[in-house]
């Protein structure tokens, strides 16, 4: 990456796509990552030395603080995966069977649509319920839409386009009284908006590590509640240790018991390490902290790009609940032209298009304009960083 | 992890379980990895501005440096994954189809035989053959288990527990011969033995990042020939790009074009920026040389051990191609107990017990004797550390 000096903020680039991922992270991720690297690197769980119990602290120390972030019943209930990605794909495809009823909302990514499209043409039923800017799924339409073979109910907390935020614990008390699990796809939310998965009869909670919980790239989770089986979609090593007697390396059978019925292979300790520290300073900081200064940061955009000529917001109304993501469009500028202009003509990292997401854009009829130019603050921002950007928007709009 | 200062070698810790995963890493890996934390750090391919497209970039990088090494025909043979477990889960699932027939040898790791035997229950047929300590995978058994339905071969290149290493060049002309796919697992040979898989005739190859590749855990691969179709075990976002006029953002088909057919959701970016470096390090090296010095701390293991009474070394013979792999147990002490002891009482860390591969141990007649011990050098280790492990297995033994 060039180093790059904006003449007009004095400082060097300025990092607006933290719904993508989050970035700067704080700085006890990074030495938490490099203390890892350097001192300690052994395999978790692959053997009984010093560097692997050292790991494999570390690692279950990472699921408590995870357990404790999301109120879950114990540890044991956090699975590691790659990315928010696999933990949906684990959960749909580990729990749903032939001729199962599935729901789903309209502001999906396509992290849920795509193997719920899969699905779709493998014998599962699927039906997608309206969602609106302001009120996300329509829980009218989600209670009539439940039948007797309805096994799952599956949204988003946050839209990562328009930052539409549904209401979890009446989508959860819902589906808890008709008795069908609900899975929340927390990308979005995990770290900003606080999730109680206990108070808001969450089964399944996918999580992204990299996003606000600030962890490296390559980490992610499923909060999966006792008592929920989920069918591996991996078979492999899961170290050692004895089950009823015999050492679990000794069985063809996949175990089990979770976490490890559902981490196959060497999980990504270095990016745990920093997730760790992360979580850490998420609960130094305060979440109530964090959620505030990034609704602050999003209620000034929306004001302030609403009153550029041209500009067109699609936010939810103030009063509703949202998260920290403002999709906009110009009235002639195509999306990913906008984000190119503001990158290369004044260092603002942002992004144009459809964000992996399609649905949002066919309900808000943004699909055929490009999708929309997305902003997405994080703690890490400054109000000098937010007026820079709204003065670039200004100028490149006229 | 605490800081030992052992008194014979003047050494803090000996780290000699470089199979489970490699440890220290090259000091560029480290600095790889900080520099991409603190000064990078965008999601690769999920927007156009500066962060994304050095993210992206560094990613391609590594791409090409992977195809170098195993001489692909081209980078986008070359799918990131979390771990080798991953990639032969996505290959073995995502072309095996009822019916079909796959063969396999008798020295594979937990990530081949309950991926295996996952399928087995589900209607697909499945032959393991014979390996010895010697030759490995019996080719004469393996010309005769070919039938028309035979679908795939997959074998490990070195076996994890005794390092015995498959003669892959042969096995490769008899499923090209044959019109089989060939699938290698080479986890513990990638970065440490020369692999090309044109000339291997190698159609699908799974790799560990974090072994010999020095890259971090959550790093993995696989080698996809191309005309292989591979039906993805997960969907969801691939970033944006034009496909066929269409934003692919837009389909709500997985794309069917490697890697993205294979790369759904957020790729570890951290870890593969260190997985660059590793291969870098590889690179300016020489593997020839690596292999080497390997060689030569195996060969002095396998001599030394062998002159301490009460030991019995389990490895192929002199003459024999082998990994950096050294297995063997106490006539008294079992394994896992020997290896505790070369860590509490020496800072030594080895492994002892199955390695998550219980066939090797039932085939060698290691099984009910708790597996062996295991030590594995790589190539940051030192003649004096070598000398000093042999020296406390010898104090252990008496």
């Amino acid at each position: 990456m060039q180093d790059y000096k904006n003449q007009d903020t004095g400082l060097r680039k300025v990092y607006l796509d933290n719904a993508a991922t989050s970035f700067p992270k704080p700085e006890s991720v990074y030495s938490a990552v490099d203390q890892f690297m350097r001192n300690c690197g052994g395999n978790a769980g692959r053997s009984g030395h010093y560097a692997a119990i050292a790991a494999q602290r570390m690692i279950d120390d990472t699921r408590l603080l995870c357990a404790r972030l999301f109120n879950t019943p114990s540890p044991k209930n956090i699975v590691f995966t790659h990315n928010a990605t696999t933990a949906i794909n684990f959960a749909l495809k580990g729990i749903l069977s032939i001729n199962d009823h599935v729901i789903t909302g309209s502001f999906e990514h396509n992290s849920v649509t795509r193997p719920l499209h899969y699905l779709a043409s493998n014998g599962i039923n699927v039906t997608k319920i309206s969602s609106d800017l302001n009120n996300g799924l329509d829980k009218e339409q989600l209670k009539n839409a439940i039948r007797p073979n309805t096994k799952l109910v599956i949204c988003n907390h946050v839209s990562n386009v328009f930052g539409t935020e549904n209401d979890i614990y009446e989508i959860g008390r819902i589906c808890r009284e008709c008795g069908v699990l609900f899975m929340v796809d927390a990308a979005q939310s995990a770290g900003v908006k606080p999730i109680n998965v206990q108070a808001m009869c969450i089964d399944l909670l996918a999580f992204s590590g990299h996003k606000s919980l600030f962890g490296l790239q390559g980490t992610g989770g499923l909060y999966v509640a006792s008592g929920v089986q989920i069918r591996p979609l991996l078979e492999g090593g899961t170290g050692g240790g004895m089950v009823g007697g015999v050492n679990s390396s000794e069985l063809l059978n996949q175990p089990t018991e979770l976490p490890d019925s559902l981490e196959s292979g060497t999980l990504n300790a270095h990016g745990i390490a920093g997730l760790a520290a992360g979580l850490r300073f998420i609960f130094e900081t305060g979440i109530d902290k964090i959620t505030a200064k990034e609704a602050e940061f999003v209620e000034c955009l929306i004001d302030g790009l609403q009153e550029i000529k041209g500009i067109i917001v699609i936010a939810p109304a103030k009063g509703f609940s949202r998260g920290s993501v403002v999709s906009f469009q110009h009235e002639t500028i195509l999306p990913e032209q906008f984000a190119a202009i503001l990158d290369a003509g004044f260092g603002i990292a942002v992004r144009g298009g459809l964000h992996c997401a399609a649905d949002p854009h066919k309900i808000i009829g943004t699909i055929n304009s490009g999708g929309t130019v997305r902003i997405s603050p994080n703690y890490f921002n400054s109000e000098t960083e937010i007026d820079y950007c709204l003065r670039a928007v200004k100028e490149i709009a006229k």
